[in-house]
């Protein structure tokens, strides 16, 4: 399996969270956004959007974060990472699709604008990114977990650009729970980190 | 079942017309974005974002438009609409979540800054919906449907906001494979529409 991926990339650390929770091997394949390589012919037929991550499963490619989360579940994780029955399965979506909007428009728009000088509205993007923070507050304040009473890849997709989000200029202290299940999360057997995250 | 809902809201005519292909009879409860109804604390308590739409099936809430299509199609759908082997239940969120980046921030923000005056860059999200679409035509080029042989909720998620992408000042007409598309799934069996897409 191979993972065309970033090391400062939040979204193509989900996938190496899940693999490392998961035990799965798989080789890394650094592209370089700086220089372009992902917005060349040559990735652009991996990928139609020019983004990372890209997955390769013995010639089977996937792109997006959240699909891989979901393909690699269904694949190697068992429904533990993503339950079957309808209603669960539903529930894990809402939350992968709060790591798409308020997360990825809001907590990590406000740090490639501050991080890497992308031309977002840093306070637009921080005050889209806090009421993504309010609605995780209100759940864990009386759940550990997103979507179950186990983790689920609601909690791979919404962890990385929460916990980078101080690096947006986003201060994590006035979500206690947030911060309990960042602790929770880095306690799970095969945790990795990510720079600016805590190391492995 | 009862859905929360507003006319205008493309979110939430993704919802009416998946009921309206499986054939799913429900109440709407219209709420007044207008007047604020969806921050009411009446509202919040069925969903913390504070958006439409959200679904009532028999006390079951489910809020977020990808969550519920998940959730209608796992109880209601069959396999059809979302299928559960890995590779292709992946191909369906790849596009579920095309649907909730460069569709929904790029053509929906879009033709929210136009219509209702909503504060975003209206060039930023004309660029960003456009890209999406470059990546719609070039699938649709060569094949029928979005995520298989077949329309899956894939298809119903990135319909609402590109056939309303002219409300938002981006034309459709550069896109060909896009609009023969639009076309075939106006003509499926149970087919609703909405203002701005043409009648029922």
């Amino acid at each position: 399996m191979k993972l065309y991926d970033m090391e400062l990339s939040g979204n193509c650390y989900k996938i190496r969270l899940l693999c490392g929770l998961l035990g799965i091997d798989y080789e890394r394949v650094p592209i370089d956004l700086m220089q372009g390589q992902h917005k060349a012919e040559a990735f652009l037929q991996l990928n139609p959007r020019g983004q990372i991550p890209v997955l390769d499963d013995d010639g089977l490619l996937i792109w997006d974060s959240s699909a891989i989360l979901v393909y690699l579940a269904r694949q190697y994780g068992g429904e533990q990472w993503l339950p079957l029955a309808a209603p669960a399965m539903a529930t894990v979506m809402q939350w992968l699709s709060l790591a798409q909007n308020e997360l990825l428009y809001g907590l990590a728009r406000a740090r490639a604008a501050k991080k890497f000088k992308r031309p977002w509205d840093q306070d637009q993007c921080r005050q889209h990114g806090r009421q993504g923070l309010q609605v995780l507050e209100q759940r864990l304040a009386n759940n550990a977990w997103l979507a179950g009473p186990q983790p689920t890849i609601a909690d791979i997709a919404c962890y990385p650009y929460v916990a980078l989000a101080p690096e947006g200029g986003v201060e994590l202290a006035e979500f206690p729970a947030v911060l309990a299940w960042i602790e929770r999360i880095r306690a799970l057997p095969g945790y990795v980190g990510m720079p600016g995250i805590g190391a492995d």
